[in-house]
């Protein structure tokens, strides 16, 4: 599975994951920056194995992958220091980090980059981590770099998530997780996009499929350049909405996509007849399993009606549909599971396959909900604001919505190619309408 | 020509050349980048038609390329602003440019990029262009930026080189470059290096080959990360040294080069009995010729006398290797030159070739001299203070230095493989040692 994502890649996919985190405003933010920068810096000798993994050898008709670790890293290539320009608004930032996603990895070093970005007006900061897929998932990947972080506001021995000496003070996979629902605990995924893609996953899924995906404008062929949004909604407010009709939060995360993207797809004249088809990674992984990194991913598909004006009615659609699915999926065992996934994805990589056309695409977009942490974090005594995952667009699927629960929010991170999918930035105020929206049709 | 230069480009080769400029410190440098990044976001409909350019179709074994024209030119992607971390010194500017240089072109869209950057302290801002080698080569790409700049302080018409409503008042062609000696105009340019490029190389040129390169710590493989220093030399110093001993500038350019490769290699204890040779690319543009973009590169080898411990004498030494190649590449056709280095470059694409062993490398280093501006040039008034090229190693020449004769300096340019080539940075100081090395020794 994991040489099947450095397999994928090419210019127009690059096959990493991004996070974008949002510490608190401090009083000497470029201090702070440098700072942390400089202890990144440091310990070059105590990489974990995870990230000194790269591939052993550049990649031909059949790649034959094996890991080699990597025993003279370079720090000071894989951890960037940047700034925003005047004025340093968020609008910046998210340009700055639209242009970071869009480049792919060194595959001559370890695959993974992190950038500590200052200059943001208000006094705060970010850093954006970007990890290939082929080292860790989504899940693996927000689990990693959450555990630099600390719970304890006066922590001040902080070390990396790539360092081997790490705070001893909390047990790793015991950060703070065990509170969230694992079921349905999605993750950042590849998928089947092909024709025959489609093909086999109607013929793998037990039950023939209860709807068929429109072809919509995100469902076509991308450019390498990326474009990033990103917002945050308190949970209170996501949670107000399940209590009142007994959807859960992904359900609820499910029904503000779906009406954001039918409000999208209606003001670019381009809102098909027949309801949208989201995929929505799972993770495969056992709820005790510690992160030793590797992939471990199902799928399943979600109407989300789409068609459907009155809110009400959408979101008991795509839970319905969600409920179906995951009774579906309950009935197959994890690898099977992910045999299916890796079957689908091995599909793109067929050169005899024509990417796009004949048919239908078997879905329009994916969606993931990865689960982080519920208790505040912070680095070096600094709290993390927000947590903003970036995932992959690929050909065929030119839009990714991922999502994290951490903290008292759920924040929402928008990857699109920036050909296909113009004003993509609209989307965020069509999430927060949509919310709002619903907060009323459930009164 | 050009098709070779998107066909050798993979991630551990990134094919474009960049150019650094430096403008001098104005009271608002926030303010004067953003309404120069403004300017330039202008005019997406008035785009000249190499601007436009990019390959029609992705890359097979056998590329069939053609130049599509992009009539939906998205500016914004193209044109980006970015800012320093503090303290913002050079140092910071350069970790940026290392960066922005080390990440491929993105071939859905025209091959080129341009970065307004601010936050060097001193109140100077900077532009990084980035241009594939198939859109034009480091001449005409000098040329076609420097287009933009006005010799006239008090013109505050100035629009982007890739606007067609650029100012009327300068013939193109007549840009102050008149005064240069065009016979040795060396550009930035790609060459043989396989051991089947040595043979054939040796074999094309009419005269034996009065050296043979060493192997050296210069020519392995190499890793797509980039690492970039600059530095400016009043042409005076170096005008001095010509003076008092006869050889031209391009003379003094090399022998301050291999003095400072000398001094490198025995630094790192691997200085090579046998002396370095450089390859030096040609122009052949016909001295009038209009900046149409496309390439017309040749290239001669030097000996840089890197065994001789006497600086007058390894500038004697340089000087007469590179009188001897001049008159040899005198005898040959434009055209015979330009099919001998096409000859070499396509040798690097077979897959049979090794890329490395079996022998002596033809060189061991590029060393590229391009033609710049003798008048001050200026945007809106604001005077560039120095123009520094950003070149294109390659597997087995880990290293490029190029130069650009402009106004009254001499800036140089080093792009190195971060992996094979550490401390490179250090070759800036040596470079100076090496200059008044030689001032004392011709008194």
């Amino acid at each position: 599975m994991d040489s099947v994502f450095l397999m994928l890649e090419s210019r127009e996919h690059p096959m990493h994951v991004g996070g974008l985190c949002l510490f608190e405003k401090t009083a000497d933010p470029a201090g702070f920056a440098r700072t942390m920068y400089e202890d990144m810096l440091t310990g070059a000798d105590a990489v974990t194995s995870v990230f000194r993994r790269r591939p052993e050898r550049a990649f031909g008709v059949f790649p034959a992958l094996r890991w080699d670790l990597d025993d003279d890293i370079d720090l000071s290539y894989h951890v960037r220091l940047l700034s925003l320009p005047a004025p340093g608004r968020v609008r910046e930032l998210l340009e700055l980090i639209s242009m970071l996603h869009g480049s792919l990895l060194d595959r001559h070093r370890p695959l993974w980059e992190v950038y500590v970005i200052e200059g943001l007006a208000d006094g705060r900061i970010a850093t954006y981590a970007k990890t290939h897929h082929a080292l860790m998932d989504g899940v693996s990947a927000v689990r990693a770099w959450q555990r630099t972080l600390a719970t304890d506001p006066d922590a001040r021995d902080c070390v990396p998530a790539w360092r081997t000496d790490r705070r001893r003070t909390e047990k790793p996979g015991a950060s703070g997780l065990s509170g969230l629902v694992r079921t349905v605990s999605r993750t950042v995924g590849t998928v089947p996009q092909t024709v025959s893609g489609a093909r086999a996953l109607s013929r793998r899924l037990p039950d023939p499929l209860p709807y068929q995906a429109p072809e919509t404008m995100f469902n076509v062929p991308i450019s390498g350049a990326r474009r990033f949004a990103a917002q945050s909604w308190p949970l209170a407010r996501l949670r107000a909405v399940t209590e009142t009709t007994g959807a859960t939060l992904n359900d609820v995360v499910l029904a503000m996509c779906a009406g954001a993207l039918r409000r999208y797809l209606s003001a670019e004249n381009a809102l098909p007849a027949r309801p949208l088809v989201a995929m929505v990674p799972v993770s495969l992984r056992a709820d005790g399993a510690e992160e030793t990194g590797g992939n471990a991913v199902g799928a399943v598909l979600c109407d989300l009606g789409t068609d459907e004006p009155d809110p009400r009615q959408r979101l008991d659609r795509t839970r319905s549909s969600m409920d179906r699915t995951k009774s579906t999926m309950a009935e197959l065992t994890p690898l099977q599971v992910l045999g299916l996934s890796a079957l689908n994805v091995v599909g793109l990589t067929l050169p005899s396959v024509p990417l796009l056309g004949g048919g239908p695409p078997p879905f329009n977009i994916v969606i993931s909900n990865v689960p982080g942490a519920q208790r505040p974090r912070y680095w070096n005594g600094v709290r993390v604001e927000a947590i903003y995952p970036a995932s992959i667009p690929l050909d065929g699927q030119a839009i990714n919505i991922t999502t994290v629960g951490f903290g008292d929010a759920m924040h929402f991170g928008i990857v699109g190619c920036r050909r296909a999918v113009p004003r993509l930035q609209r989307l965020i105020g069509m999430l927060d309408d949509t919310l709002t929206e619903l907060e009323t049709a459930v009164g």
